[in-house]
């Protein structure tokens, strides 16, 4: 692992609900797709399983490495207590590896509580950071999803940690999305200024005042999944309701035509008929596009998945943790951080 | 207006986007209806326009009364300032009507904001309730609604708030909904009891240390609309984003629908027949369903409606109001609020 040429990511294999299998088909998919020739890949786990795994796959590369470790942070630990009782995770042994530069990122589909405590500790924040955030793209009505930031790392609204939040997904998204100059919008009750409580207004002000921010005002909640902004910033507590609220629009709709089909013979027929277009038509919906979400403002290249990361998730992880390292995500936020603070 | 066997119901005929056309539409839906019988109705507003429309629908009835108006409080104008300087507006006078118990309640679909600041002004709070809440029904993959409190008068979020809303909610949804005794959910991060702020925390000790809430504890974004609970307790900048995303849905739903039969013909024919299908299955999603808003908290039967109103919307605000004077919602609330302070 010393080539620095390379790109080495780590993945832990024991933090999905379907861990090892997926992680390790999602890892098959991005060598099938060749996505970075020079791409060396660190599994962490139980090493019977992962070589079981890799076996019964037929999936054998000379740029793939085992670090077998015995213990697994689990969706029902606490992340506080798992940080310090299970030093030989898969989860804690990765992020040490990232911390002594031994891989230039890291993805999970792990618990996310453990995934931000144990990174903000053993990593520690980046140079003029106040909070880490995790950032979570949720797709829209027009051609580019919205990232949402903070879904859930720190829920107080602290107007300078949400001016940062801004700085970081700016990067993050034009970095990952290929998009010069995204639109920033602080999630509000009304779209005027005055809008809001003091910390909003101030926030507000904050926004403003950076040439840099792409800020097109407040926005309302029914301008987030209308893709009105390509940022939407808001507290850590709002933006998880949010997160959460949108991901059910499938399953709302799932049992309404449910109720709808059950109503009558009639009913029953056309709602076969409907089904599958309406499932085509919100396929967009589909965590899996975008894969996981990164932790920004941590001092390392961190992408956390959802429990029920499928293979194309895991790949999808994979392809981001790659993109934020080639392009230096983490130098770029801590560069614009603190030109802000010195200007 | 001083038979008290009545009951009298002010509304304000200039409030919403198609005022005063769709409010006296409302009005004849409720009296065709035969909803109540000993029930009159005060309309205030533009003399002139209020006549006019009552003559185009052939609808006179002799427990219909006219109150002039000269002024109108719009969607632009600021609340502090309009309770100022637009005194002889259709809202203000409705209010003070109210105030002055020469109606029983009131409704309008006029500016949410004004009807808050001017209802709180001069009405005054109810005997024990810290601040004035809005409670907004939304519907859910369940037989019934889900009740939001706050959705948007009280932005702060403060445990005893909570609680008290939840005492109001309760009551409300009890009486209107007819449903014994309906459970509370606290909208949270996460479902264990410990999860969220500080303040999240001490609203779970309040609302579990009164055995009349029927509280089953944290809930998700991912619950809301699926119905969960019967009533979800937050601050008002959570509840008025949960509640524009949630009325998004359709609209978002429709352009996606849109992009999918855009994409070929055969996807315009397939978009063709489940179109109207998909409309059917989420006509629940419907707002004119539960009509209105009840402001709760201030000294009166306040129901607020969408700017947009229709006439059947009308019709279920006047219902709510009817509804909520019948069943002494306001003394109830204050019976409640206080009894537990007494305890």
């Amino acid at each position: 692992m010393e080539n620095t040429n390379k790109i080495r990511i780590a993945v832990d294999a024991m933090g999905g609900d379907f861990a090892p299998g997926n992680e390790i088909e999602g890892i098959k998919l991005v060598y099938d797709a060749n996505i970075e020739k020079d791409l060396e890949i660190v599994i962490l786990g139980d090493e019977t399983s992962i070589k079981n795994k890799l076996d019964s796959l037929n999936f054998h590369n000379k740029n793939i490495s085992i670090i077998p470790t015995t213990e697994t942070i689990t969706m029902h630990d606490n992340p506080v207590a798992a940080v310090k009782q299970k030093r030989n995770s898969s989860m804690i042994k990765s992020i040490e590896l990232l911390k002594e530069k031994k891989v230039d990122g890291f993805i999970s589909a792990g618990n996310t509580g453990a995934m931000l405590t144990t990174s903000t500790l053993i990593l520690g924040r980046l140079n003029g950071i106040s909070r880490p955030s995790i950032g979570t793209m949720l797709p829209t009505t027009k051609p580019y999803p919205v990232l949402i930031m903070d879904a859930g790392a720190t829920l107080d609204l602290q107007p300078r940690f949400l001016y940062e939040y801004a700085i970081m997904g700016s990067i993050y998204y034009r970095e990952v999305m290929k998009i010069d100059n995204p639109t920033v919008g602080l999630l509000n009750v009304g779209e005027e200024e005055s809008k809001g409580t003091s910390q909003l207004i101030e926030t507000y002000n904050l926004l403003k005042s950076n040439p840099k921010i792409n800020f097109v005002g407040n926005i309302e909640g029914r301008d987030i999944l209308q893709g009105k902004t390509n940022l939407v910033i808001c507290d850590g507590y709002t933006g998880n309701v949010v997160l959460k609220l949108s991901e059910s629009l499938f399953y709302v709709l799932k049992d309404k035509m449910k109720a709808y089909a059950g109503s009558s013979i009639i009913h029953k027929i056309k709602a076969g008929i409907a089904a599958p277009i309406l499932k085509e038509a919100v396929a967009g919906f589909n965590y899996e596009i975008y894969g996981g979400v990164p932790l920004l403002g941590v001092n390392g290249v961190v992408i956390i998945g959802h429990g029920s990361s499928s293979p194309v998730a895991i790949k999808n992880m994979i392809i981001a943790a790659i993109t934020s390292i080639k392009n230096n995500i983490c130098q770029k936020i801590e560069m614009a951080v603190n030109a802000d603070k010195n200007e």
